[in-house]
């Protein structure tokens, strides 16, 4: 079989036109798929109805500390959701402060108070003539809403497979003391589903950054989400790196158990060192009373300890495995032998990668959204929506059922094609 | 019975020596009692534990608009949430938002966000030479502390029975831009448990802001938290007088169940005009893709509908009735011939001011610490801290089991006849 660059001009037309007869037929089914986001399947909610169930109006809703969890106070989160965190993060409990539903609310809020206070007593941002985040991309396009909310600069630093590339890191920290962060998805990225290598850790927390008040940006949100028993990716925890490298107060690690229990009714957390938590809290008590230390118990008494979460991120995986695997299927099917596109095939997380052809992922994109299928919008994984190659598309798998994520697939296969074969052709008669 | 004032200064010491008599019987008692806050009591949160059973394992948590709580999404809360703290606060559904656990946190983000920000496209205030807020004093120490943090400058306006000194709030929102808020606690009032008349209600809705970006920030937190049946303050509604003025914009209302079900546990909402809502939403989105929707779905299961909660608001009542009713007993029968101090009856709330003789108020404070009675810190109700008259003093007399309320009160009242005896001593002596 040749590939589509093999092909001549007459042969991709005849090829686009048979494809074209093919969208037809799927414009025809009057399909409506939505695989935008990535969000857990009802099915994987279902897992955790049980959690409806550990408090009920006889429950003690005493902490082992004797705290009340009905009344105000607890600004560090309750002790034992601390532990089964810590656990979960693999971080000392006294390391981390649980706050509310959502560690984005927290990523968000930290960016705030840097921008109104400094951190540690720096000068607060909004009083500096320029801030700047250095972005590994493709990455999170909530991440890069953040920072343009703030006009923060964003500067792209290329992803490899063993994470970003952190020769230009070191140097763009090392250099300019206008750079106050890096957004990190260290396991299981969003969108690759890559792990940060051992090497790229250590020289995370080795860091020298010119900026005093410059933090890595840790959101570890697909720690314990693997997808396989037998195959993990296993990561470096950045926090005793940092304090092994002398640098203990480098690193704001955030997590949640949104994909774990119910996005939006979880409890999320940050860990961090002693002097950043001081720092943390001593804002935060103005913020807040507290969190909600009812859920947090909820979450406790679902799990009763870590080895009970991990037990639940099997039947997570179980659930997701064939999703991811369907995807990899089809795209080698339907791509495998073409040269048109390559994907990633990740162990854990949340999405896949796929990069097109440059300069065709609106055009696919585009074209799988007229065929009633929605993906991420094209560009979105880089900062300001704006991917230069025009070739990332990322894939989330999990929301819709097996049926219709294989029937999306095929649709996006054939988007896919289409595209490649326009640029082809358009490419071979402009060379001609 | 002679008051301190028309005794002579012989009189005052020998009852001076009677009352530390007194005190040192008390601090032998070796009493612990905290009323510090306004937290409700462990028989006032016993009354919400249905709140976990209302959802289970079999439950259905999906919304009426077809909503799956457990998922993401919905930024501004759930129709049926909206509606149910839309009754409660006396506004259109649609005019609601509903948030997480903390209005204080709300309240926070939206100083915060103005600081960044700016408030509908205005100059981000952390840009402006000088912001000032307007506070009522005395006032909420959480208030006070939110604007502090931010390094607004904290302009004191009394409080009369009838709610803040209108002409004063009239004048300056009026001839100075730099004023950009004011805190209000409208009905039952923290500290003095006084509500707003309807025409300085009237006049607050017909205020003509220098600043474009004035608004006024009304923390309805104890709306329905009434003592009595049958005599009740009645407040009226401001965004609709705000609308009626022409004013639609000028006001952000906050409120929330922390006192209703638990604190930390409940939910919070924003009440505003279109175009504030509009405004709200377009930062919120970037700071989180949702709160808590399970919590909320539990409250509107949990209470029905507005006269659930009404319901629901009679039985905290009948808790905390007495207690309010044995504070004022104890204060008439210990101090109400002496004249030398004052306090509010509330008809609702959480809070009892007390007024002491100029000078007095952290004397009394001191002294009932020391002999095991924690009380607000006096001052606290000010901005900074610093009560220009050493006066006022918050009494909070919801957490204390009754018996200890009553003792911790007598201790209060014999710490109030110390110091003012103190006090007329050294003020007789001077003058003669």
């Amino acid at each position: 079989m040749k590939t589509y660059a093999e092909m001549s001009i007459e042969e991709l037309k005849s090829e686009l036109a048979e494809l074209k007869k093919q969208y037809q037929a799927v414009q025809a089914q009057d399909i409506h798929l939505d695989m935008s986001r990535g969000k857990p399947s009802i099915e994987q909610l279902n897992l955790s109805m049980g959690l409806m169930d550990v408090l009920d109006s006889s429950s003690d809703l005493t902490c082992e500390d004797g705290t009340d969890c009905r009344n105000y106070g607890q600004l560090s989160g309750i002790v034992e959701a601390r532990q089964l965190l810590g656990d979960m993060m693999e971080n000392n409990p006294k390391d981390i402060i649980i706050y509310g539903n959502s560690s984005l609310n927290v990523m968000f809020d930290t960016i705030s108070r840097a921008w109104t206070h400094g951190i540690m007593g720096s000068t607060p941002w909004c009083r500096l003539p320029e801030v700047k985040f250095l972005c590994p991309v493709p990455g999170y396009d909530r991440h890069f809403a953040i920072t343009e909310y703030f006009g923060i600069k964003m500067i792209p630093v290329p992803m490899t497979p063993t994470g970003p590339d952190m020769d230009l890191v070191e140097k763009y920290v090392s250099e300019d003391d206008s750079i106050k962060g890096i957004w990190c998805v260290p396991k299981y990225s969003n969108p690759q589903g890559i792990s940060y290598s051992d090497t790229t850790v250590r020289r995370f927390a080795r860091l020298k950054p010119a900026a005093n008040d410059f933090r890595i940006f840790w959101d570890n949100a697909y720690g314990i989400h693997h997808l396989y028993d037998d195959h993990q990716d296993y990561l470096i925890e950045i926090l005793a790196e940092c304090k092994r490298a002398g640098n203990p107060d480098l690193v704001y690690k955030f997590s949640s158990t949104s994909k774990i229990t119910f996005p939006g009714s979880g409890i999320a957390a940050v860990a961090t060192s002693p002097n950043n938590m001081e720092d943390f809290l001593s804002h935060l008590r103005r913020q807040t009373i507290g969190h909600d230390k009812v859920n947090q118990l909820r979450h406790v008494r679902f799990f009763g300890d870590i080895h009970g979460m991990v037990e639940h991120m099997r039947k997570h995986a179980d659930i997701i495995r064939p999703k991811f695997e369907a995807v990899e299927e089809i795209l080698e099917k339907e791509l495998g032998e073409l040269e048109i596109g390559s994907w990633t095939k990740p162990l854990g997380g949340y999405f896949i990668l796929f990069d097109s052809l440059p300069g065709c992922a609106k055009d696919i994109v585009a074209r799988a959204k007229k065929a009633g299928v929605i993906i991420t919008p094209a560009g979105a994984t880089w900062p300001y929506g704006k991917d230069p190659n025009d070739s990332n598309i990322r894939i989330a798998p999990t929301y819709p059922g097996l049926d219709d994520l294989k029937k999306a697939m095929t649709v996006f296969a054939l988007c896919v094609k289409i595209a490649s074969a326009k640029k082809l052709i358009a490419e071979k008669e402009a060379a001609q």
